[in-house]
């Protein structure tokens, strides 16, 4: 495949096509600053050189888009900021890449109806911003709301902090706007708080990662702001094991926290490594569980969870009433990702998700795994959900080690299979879970998956590899 | 197409093999007690004749019944209880009709997961009973819940009294095993709290009302039982709009209550010839809310419930913590539609939901409508979601009342989709929404629901014509 910046080159008709049609700003082409946007966030995944990388400012710049990929059967790679895990957002060879990051508009902000319309290069912090000044929230909290965006949240059904009580995107989305393969804008789902009118298109739509259609606008569901005092209880646990039996009995319990977090020895150390936070690194692991309902019941929650953390053999545990002490684990929590990948090294960042029950027996099976591999691993884990992020560590360069990663990899795969779990809790198939997804939901459904791509892009353009292979 | 008890028509090579396959008691050919079978309660909805009723107990049975009907193209159309309100398990002539009502197993009751495994003919009820002796919810509470079941809820995405804050059916199923066109058995979905590997089929059969697969087993997530007293807030009002702006006042002042009812004067009187029920006749519509937080919040809720009702206009407004009283109101609720039924006529149920901004104006126009076709309409509504379910009244025999009632069933979707709502709420398209769906969606959307369809049941025979028609 021809790259338009190579004089020598015959010129790519796609790309003659995207200058001929849209401003010239939305066209790059040098291969430098293409470069950044070819991946994503997950290491190793594979990826390619795009033809050209296009930012759209609007709807049907994007569909202009789609239609010249449509018309030369080119893929065409969506992209929101490139935080994700799974090489979702990864190039192939010739590809066009169309990021949404000009598409930053929020359209609506409705609080009578409590939704809220936004481009989706909207970042999700900005969306839960502006939302609060009206009294308003949306939860879905994914640890890169700093920089991730709407758009890239719907594609992937990206989850969060939050999710253990108020659900994951999929919940928060009542419609899209999209652009088909085909290139021609159709909106699905609905403003309304319920409705069946057809097929559930927009629920489809969530976590398929650009291979059905590309976003062009979102309507999400918001919730009103909480105004209770949010009371974290912080439990320190010698075992991971204890820590896992922990989340059992809080949940067993009926207890809902808003948040339930999971933190290990070697995370703690990076953070403050990094952020010279002060966070106490003697204990394995760190619970964080944070209530939100109003006062008594918040308050007995609280105990409640602080009970079954003591029951459950926490080596020391405490209710904190100061936000910022509180605000300061969480950001602790948020932070584990990149204080890991300031230790230096490569992480290879895994995503599954576990009954609950199963969270001790899953955490013991990575000590063995991580042992029989020679492959360090540390883990945080949004716990109350069972979905377990550990991190896969090696030295850049070292080939071994990297071979003995991805071997630790599929071995947590298979594990979490083996318990009644999934590969992936959020962070989605991309590239690297194809495999994993596969073992997981067996051919006959992956048959399913393929014949409904087939059906909602008949040559294939959309993403390429990704979700279904 | 030859019906098997006419012993002068050629033997039917389907109900031939069905005979061979499955245990003799699981298969009816009776022209009689195939008629009960043949239709669900959506009023004039067309509806042919069976070539055979099946009542299969297991999985394999109805896999053995797909297999068989794929063999010969014949067309298969699943049902739970008929309790249906759109036409969605009516029969087409030749057909095999595959009633769940023996599959009622209550397989699993998992507190630990908080999880529930059933077959698909589990009634409504029975389910939330079996978990609440496990301190286990099920909310989706459709009006049928007492006959309903979860595998027609399933099907039809049914929504009920807890969905304005508990969400609707769809938001409870995790997994589901289903037959797929071609006979073979396939589990979609996932046990965990989240899950991402692949299209969320799962989320895709919900709401399909049996036309991309037959569900034999269904697992549904379940929340902690309510343990704090209900509180409910009745308010009467003189006028449909008084009682919409009511609505809107209290979702405006961001309050969460439970449930979120209106019943108007006609249906009040109708529960009250029936029930002896002793409700009041005097005002245009009564408001309902219930709210279940702990106190003092729940308490705090329901004055500011109380007090949005006087502030919207309300003759009359109360506080009401007699269980018993606030029993005897919800139970007219859902006796509504029965009751209209006792009065005797036609009833033909409309299920439009708006955003609830519009709940006043669409009031209006639901009178106009009225008054223009010289039909009566009398309305209950999840008021809190923007559900309206007006009811057009006729009497049998009446063929140009009938005329007049759907033309005036028209207008109702036409005046919804005019103010941004959708032609079904939760009832689903069925055979009465097929028109308005398309009007709804636009061509464009339809032919992405047709190439699911198509990529699913490639030969068409799982419940034809229902939904994408």
């Amino acid at each position: 495949m021809a790259v338009t910046s190579d004089a020598s080159a015959p010129p790519d008709p796609v790309v003659a096509e995207l200058l001929a049609a849209l401003p010239a700003d939305r066209v790059l082409l040098d291969p430098d600053v293409m470069a950044t946007y070819q991946h994503d966030e997950a290491e190793w995944a594979e990826f390619g050189r795009a033809a050209a990388v296009v930012r759209p400012r609007s709807t049907e710049e994007v569909a202009a888009v789609v239609a010249a990929c449509a018309r030369h059967a080119r893929p065409l790679v969506p992209r929101g900021a490139g935080t994700g895990l799974s090489g979702g957002a990864n190039a192939v060879d010739g590809c066009v890449v169309l990021s949404t990051e000009r598409m930053r508009e929020i359209v609506e902000i409705n609080a009578a109806e409590r939704l809220a319309v936004v481009q989706p290069g909207v970042v999700n912090d900005d969306l839960r911003a502006a939302v609060a000044e009206h009294g308003l929230w949306y939860p879905p909290d994914p640890a890169s709301s700093l920089w991730s965006t709407v758009g890239g949240n719907v594609a992937t059904n990206a989850g969060g902090l939050c999710c253990v009580k108020y659900g994951v995107t999929r919940d928060y989305v009542l419609a899209l706007e999209l652009v088909t393969a085909a290139g021609e804008v159709v909106r699905v789902g609905r403003r309304t708080a319920k409705g069946v009118a057809g097929y559930d298109l927009a629920g489809l739509m969530v976590g398929s990662e650009g291979t059905l259609g590309v976003i062009t606008e979102v309507t999400v569901k918001l919730r009103p702001l909480r105004t209770s005092p949010r009371r974290t209880v912080v439990g320190f646990f010698d075992t991971l094991a204890a820590a896992g039996d922990a989340v059992s009995r809080v949940t067993a319990r009926g207890v809902q926290p808003a948040a339930f977090e999971l933190i290990d020895r070697v995370c703690l150390h990076a953070v403050n490594a990094w952020k010279h936070a002060g966070l106490p690194e003697t204990a394995a692991a760190l619970l964080l569980a944070q209530t939100d309902l109003p006062d008594p019941a918040g308050q007995q929650e609280a105990e409640a969870i602080h009970a079954e953390f003591v029951a459950a053999g926490a080596s020391d545990a405490m209710l904190s009433t100061d936000e910022v002490e509180a605000d300061a684990l969480f950001e602790a929590r948020r932070l584990a990702y990149p204080a890991m990948e300031q230790l230096g090294g490569a992480i290879l960042t895994e995503d599954v998700c576990l009954p609950r029950g199963e969270l001790a027996e899953m955490l013991a099976r990575i000590e063995q795994i991580a042992a029989r591999h020679d492959t360090p691993i540390a883990t945080v884990a949004h716990a109350g959900d069972g979905n377990l992020h550990p991190m896969l560590l090696t030295r850049h360069g070292d080939e071994a080690g990297k071979a003995r990663a991805q071997a630790a990899f599929e071995d947590i795969l298979d594990a979490a299979l083996e318990l009644g779990g999934t590969v992936t809790g959020e962070h989605g198939v991309g590239l690297l879970k194809l495999s994993g997804m596969r073992r997981e939901l067996g051919p006959e459904v992956v048959a399913m998956q393929r014949a409904i791509k087939a059906a909602l892009d008949p040559q294939g353009i959309l993403n390429p590899g990704k979700v279904v292979g």
